[in-house]
């Protein structure tokens, strides 16, 4: 990695190689990846790369004349050349979504090709990431549905993923992380404790060890994205956080003793406290993170305070993959309209966390780095 | 009331009456009534009473050097004249917080003195309204401790006035109620269907009974608050709606029934909708009300969007009493930042209802009124 041919030696280290998806072409995966690849001011950071099947992806791409247009250029695996905002690199992904007819999926529909190509590119991807060749993953949204009629029985990217690194699925987690609309914020990031299952079992099967997991991964990717041991809160389960017993004890009972065992552990974390008020205050700045108990408790205020611009970070696999937290909004592809934000804040991500070697160079500093600096 | 010696036969309609209280005379209550009376509009379409006790409003308002200096003028409880802006007309509420010392108690502390100068007035507001000599209440913010310490075994106002219009505490709920910030849209309820209990009781107590009487509600005021059918939508219970039984059964066991039935009355309602996106959409003005299910899910959004200017409106009760949604704020009382929007807010809507005969004209108009307007 030492003798790249386009840096010097005083140049400092080796930027990093940043392999981004487009998800489903058939999505708006492919134009946010275009506009944000042409608006990034990345490029002086990182080395950006698309996986791609490089012939189809420019059908697409000049088959939505709404776009703007930028030229191609396919380059192999290998080339450690810095990437620009008008040229788009592209490493052949091996997978394609023509399924033989020289044709690219329709825009806006489900289709085993969509999918095909969406997941190929992600195991491409992987597979180059684990060579070296890349430092960070990040994809853009994919097609559940194409996904499934492709033949793959994952809900999404992360299980995908997971499933590559030989781990069960629940080893993996995210992060949807809330970039700052103002210079003087940090942004925001929010864990889940539970997510995908009935409230009723959620609530039922909330748990200390669960909560004490979540709040160390959220305190330990923070940690690598900001820079700076952060300040994070853990949410009550019940109104006004238990009323003092009088609304429920699962306060004093599961969440405090998770609170109790983080702060232990040298982080700066608060809680148990009321959800409804919580977000605001850490809308308002008052911390950098937060553990939520169960999906809509971190859902309904991450999609008001906007998740448009959101990025899902992946927890609990040995790589860094970000992505877009949004869908591939069928409805509006072709249009031009297709905001590159949650792309270009997935990108600003990634770089970020590669530079800082998370997660295995911050995860073994994290406990000494945090001690010090406690409130 | 057509003999108002202040106004001629032709000036249409008597404009109601709306009596204000202060709530704790410790807490900030003083100040926002004091600013909004100033600020409100409203003295040209209602006559605005304040209930209290004269003598210490004016002791009190006067020891708050940051706040704007008022005249004030104490009227007998029959004078219909007008108000306005500058003179602060102060029925007798025959509850005192001086507690025979001559003083009022001090700010920002929890004291009897201050629970029973509040609770006084909200019972001296109740009792002229049963007289007909006011058409409305707003209240200001009583803190509880100070409530219980005068030995009023009540949570709050709702309960206080429930049981003084001798019904269970049960039979009252409220509306939150979020003003439009911009003149195209139009506002945000939202009722619950569960409160002040575990999440786990809430979710085990969820009845389809008890999400059609919070629709009925909900849709029934803001019939009236608009002046015309409501567009309405009930959150549902588990993560994506259940995502198809996948996440929980209650959508098509519990909710759904309940949005049909709510539908089959006439009423405009979607429903069950996944709440985090269900509260992006209504922020957006897709939506007039939201049923929620429990607490933290109709309170985290509604804090999001601005519980600062929020109004809390009583339903079930025979009468209209509307309210700051805010607290006491014993750190900020003196000051002069307490903001007075939410009283502001609470003033527009009490005379809003109150104007529209809420809640008995309407509710007996709802059905055939919203029928043929239904989308």
């Amino acid at each position: 990695m030492t003798n790249a041919p386009t840096r010097s030696a005083a140049a400092g280290p080796e930027p990093p190689t940043i392999l981004v998806t487009c998800g489903d072409p058939s999505g708006i995966g492919p134009e946010i990846v275009a506009r944000a690849w042409a608006a990034t001011p990345l490029h002086r950071e990182a080395r950006l790369r698309v996986v791609a099947d490089a012939a189809q992806l420019a059908a697409v791409l000049a088959s939505r004349p709404a776009l703007p247009r930028l030229p191609l250029t396919v380059v192999p695996a290998d080339d450690r050349r810095p990437s620009t905002g008008t040229d788009l690199l592209v490493i052949d992904s091996g997978a394609t979504a023509t399924d033989g007819t020289g044709q690219a999926p329709p825009p806006g529909v489900v289709s085993a090709a969509g999918g095909r190509a969406a997941a190929g590119a992600v195991e491409a991807a992987f597979r180059l990431v684990r060579q070296g060749a890349g430092q960070a993953i990040v994809t853009g949204p994919l097609h559940k549905e194409s996904l499934h009629a492709a033949g793959y029985d994952v809900p999404g990217h992360t299980e995908l993923l997971a499933r590559a690194c030989g781990l069960p699925d629940e080893a993996a987690s995210m992060m949807l992380w809330l970039p700052a609309t103002d210079a003087e914020r940090t942004g925001l990031g929010v864990v889940h404790v539970t997510l995908h299952e009935p409230l009723r079992t959620a609530v039922a099967r909330l748990s200390t060890p669960g909560i004490v997991q979540a709040g160390r991964r959220l305190a330990d990717l923070l940690l690598a994205l900001l820079g700076r041991p952060p300040r994070i809160a853990v949410a009550a389960l019940n109104p006004h956080g238990g009323e003092g017993g009088l609304f429920g004890d699962e306060e004093p009972r599961i969440v405090a003793p998770a609170v109790r065992e983080l702060a232990a552990a040298g982080l700066d974390v608060a809680g148990p406290l009321p959800a409804d008020t919580l977000f605001l205050r850490a809308s308002r700045g008052e911390f950098d993170g937060v553990v939520a108990l169960y999906h809509d408790q971190g859902h309904i205020p991450v999609k008001l305070l906007g998740m448009h611009r959101a990025v899902n970070v992946t927890l609990g696999l040995p790589l860094v993959r970000t992505s877009v937290a949004h869908g591939t909004a069928f409805d509006i592809v072709g249009r031009g309209t297709a905001d590159p934000a949650s792309m270009l804040a997935a990108l600003d991500v990634a770089r970020r966390l590669a530079a800082a070697g998370w997660p295995a160079r911050v995860r073994a500093a994290s406990a000494p780095a945090a001690g010090p600096s406690r409130r």
